[in-house]
């Protein structure tokens, strides 16, 4: 049995920032369950386009308040708590806060933990250190 | 994309009803995810022994406070918003709500929606509805 706590992962090296949002990623591929689970923070005001070509993700907001727009379709779905998303498509999308919200996100493949943000916003597969 | 709202699916046939839990089934394996989300309320004063022989499962919780026992090694584990904890081995678990706890779930292979827990606490494989 693996047991984590977000307020301590938080201040560790689980947790990465970058422009608009910061994530904590409390299971990985390491932990062997096939999917990897973080807690990620999007900030107040931003605005963030991606697209993971390589992972499917499910994003349940736990609090806050925004939007996401799916790029395909031009349709805007609106985000409060309790509101899950699932890209089963890879959907490029467009995900803005209104207020700071916080998002519990399952990926499948799991996230090494070792992958960054290509320029087309996704996660490459099996991404290895550089 | 698929957009669900919790506030809605608590009141339709996602939500199952068990002795001292519900359960909102947010994804499901014909969303073809490769996991399944559930949104788990065990109720306050509940004490739950589960073994999930055929399942990963990892349990986040959002809001309550109670602990789990880790069967196998008898430690017990608090639980407040922000742990998580991760069935790696199948362990068998004792899970006690202080306090009314809401909990997002994740599960590998993903649940049909048509398992009941049998006699040992466990979701049999790729049940068929009888």
């Amino acid at each position: 049995m693996i047991v984590r706590d977000y307020n301590e992962a938080v201040n560790s090296r689980r947790r990465i920032d970058s422009d608009g949002w910061h994530s904590v990623r409390l299971l990985l591929k390491d932990d062997g369950m096939g999917f990897s689970f973080h807690i990620t923070t999007i900030h107040e005001g931003a605005e963030l386009e991606m697209q993971y070509a390589n992972h499917l993700e499910s994003v349940y907001c736990i609090s806050g308040e925004g939007d996401i727009e799916d790029c395909a379709t031009g349709e805007i779905h609106q985000i409060r708590p309790g509101v899950i998303y699932a890209l089963d498509k890879h959907d490029r999308h467009i995900l803005r806060a209104r207020k700071e919200m916080q998002m519990a996100c399952v990926f499948n493949p799991p996230v090494t933990g070792r992958e960054v943000h290509d320029e087309t916003g996704a996660y490459p597969l099996e991404a290895e250190p550089v």
